[in-house]
């Protein structure tokens, strides 16, 4: 491992809430770091309503999640946060100068004076199918992620779920594997209406198989998965060889390495104050869906406000020495000058 | 007094908190009015800083305060509030069956189960020039605001004050009226710097004539304002013939009649919890820049939250046996409807 990077503040997330603290942070002239489970930029929006509106930001009567995370990567351009992307964080260890050491699963470790988890409801993996003797195939044969699709040209392959991704890849594969059968528990799809026409039609014309029942169980031969047991709605087993699983249940939000690091817990959230959202350990914050304290509503809303809290109980826990005043950014030169643009002249 | 207009919510306060405010509580369905003492919407906002440039509402990367407060109005549209402009609330009583008499300086009443402060640091007032005989001239030479400034063309104005209002004026006066003297009780101005290096130019040009010193006396003949004495710095005081005379020490917001109301308050601040944001009467809530609880800081941003878990606690308090789900904006049918926005459709 290289020596780690030395920092005012490391932020675990990059959620709208993340991105935000990186503002409250900057606009206080403190430098941050920002690390997401995600290789993209945006957290929940991003994964699981980019396209959605969303009415309830202040001031914004209506955006998708997509255009608030481009706003707030707008918002915060002048603070140049670093981004470490497609890691979790993985250990954080308090040192005996009360730093903490972070390291991620990319071996990326960082000796930061503060933390902030802004992590939302957790670092978000995918849902696993629970059935005996796959989890040596995971990779292999089995998918959870397509990353390269040419990998599955000509092959007899099976795909699980009833959401948009199970869907979108169903229609993908149609053309370019082997075989494609699709596989849900009902037959109801939760997706949009194009997808489901499109399949459906694609169905009619033999391309897709669709079967409405669960998988029971895996034929492996040398360590090779050939065939699946798949049981009906209508009770009767059948078996289906295949080259490759593809399984799309969706992503669930995983606390993950979090819950060891002794902050208090209550029912997977992070209890904090309601005057610095600081955590039980001084100079860790939590903001966002992730804390809890008397009154919390998941709202984006209430994050940005405990990230404001949060920036300027950071500021004193850094500078204890040093008063901090609250200034205005529609009047002070000192902001101006962080946020990189003039005061207002009139003459 | 007509008979009281019933209400299950009043807001106390027209500015980007308290419209937010009517915003969080349309999607519990609660229908609010609000009344404000300034005759325009948006509070400090729109009398402060209508043009200046705000930076730190959350994805919103610049927004003037006029702006803001068209945006808000947009996103509240939908709930249809009833706006009751340029009048105080002088008082507040509660009655035997728990809600809330509510009367205005224009006679209005209402009878309110609950009742929101969204009052900013109070209703905002010029703070005024105290010398005798100066009140019955307030309108007629004397001025504290500037409404149409063709009326000064071609007279001989005097303008106190040392801030940007006053110099702003000044400077804008030196084209047209016969003469503007500027008198400030010190050579040592509290605005742009711009602004500063141009009233020398033109006190260098004589265009302006400054004075530095204070008003001790007014001559009033016939009930006209004929001249001002002046003592300077230096001791000696000068008479000097005027037209006009234009004041501009600021504004002082005050706090008013909600003094009185028997709430909790600390240091001319409302005092609430960080659960309701309820004042020390349950059922009156306090939002913005008007409250007070630990870790507090002035901003647009956390009156947003604060107005949020009112409306939460409100929605309680109004039906108790009805319990609130949080909702979300991206899906919530419910919302949707209440939003008067269609809902994404899914087979």
């Amino acid at each position: 491992m290289h020596s780690p990077t030395e920092a005012d503040a490391v932020i675990i997330g990059a959620g709208p809430v993340g991105l935000f603290q990186v503002f409250e942070l900057g606009l206080l002239e403190i430098k941050a770091h920002v690390i997401d489970s995600l290789p993209e930029i945006g957290g929940q929006c991003i994964e699981l309503y980019p396209d959605k509106p969303i009415y309830d930001i202040p001031a914004v009567p209506v955006c998708t999640g997509r255009e608030l995370v481009s706003n707030l990567l707008k918002q915060i351009e002048p603070f140049k946060p670093q981004f470490h992307l497609g890691q979790d964080v993985t250990s954080l260890k308090q040192q005996e100068d009360g730093r903490f050491l972070l390291t991620t699963s990319e071996n990326k470790s960082f000796l930061t004076k503060t933390v902030f988890i802004a992590a939302g409801v957790g670092a978000f993996q995918p849902r696993v199918l629970n059935i005996e003797g796959i989890e040596p195939l995971v990779g292999k044969q089995v998918f959870y992620h397509v990353k390269q699709p040419e990998q599955f040209t000509g092959k007899r392959i099976v795909i699980c779920g009833g959401g948009d991704a199970a869907l979108d890849w169903a229609l993908y594969f149609a053309n370019t594997a082997a075989s494609v059968t699709l596989i849900h528990r009902r037959n109801d799809f939760k997706a949009v209406p194009q997808s489901i026409a499109k399949m459906r039609e694609l169905c009619a014309d033999g391309k897709i198989q669709l079967l409405i029942g669960q998988i029971t169980d895996l034929e492996i031969q040398n360590g090779n998965l050939t065939s699946i047991a798949v049981d009906n709605i209508d009770g009767n087993t059948q078996s289906l060889t295949l080259d490759d699983l593809l399984i799309f249940f969706g992503l669930s939000p995983k606390l993950g390495p979090i819950a060891e690091w002794g902050l208090d817990i209550d029912r997977k959230q992070i209890a904090v104050d309601t005057e610095k959202f600081q955590t039980s350990i001084p100079g860790i914050y939590a903001v966002g869906d992730i804390n809890i304290y008397p009154g919390k509503k998941k709202l984006i809303l209430s994050g940005f406000h405990e990230a404001a809290l949060a920036a300027f109980a950071a500021a004193a826990y850094l500078n204890p020495e040093k008063p901090i005043q609250l200034q205005y950014t529609t009047t002070s030169t000192k902001l101006h000058k962080a946020l990189g643009v003039q005061s207002p002249t009139f003459e």
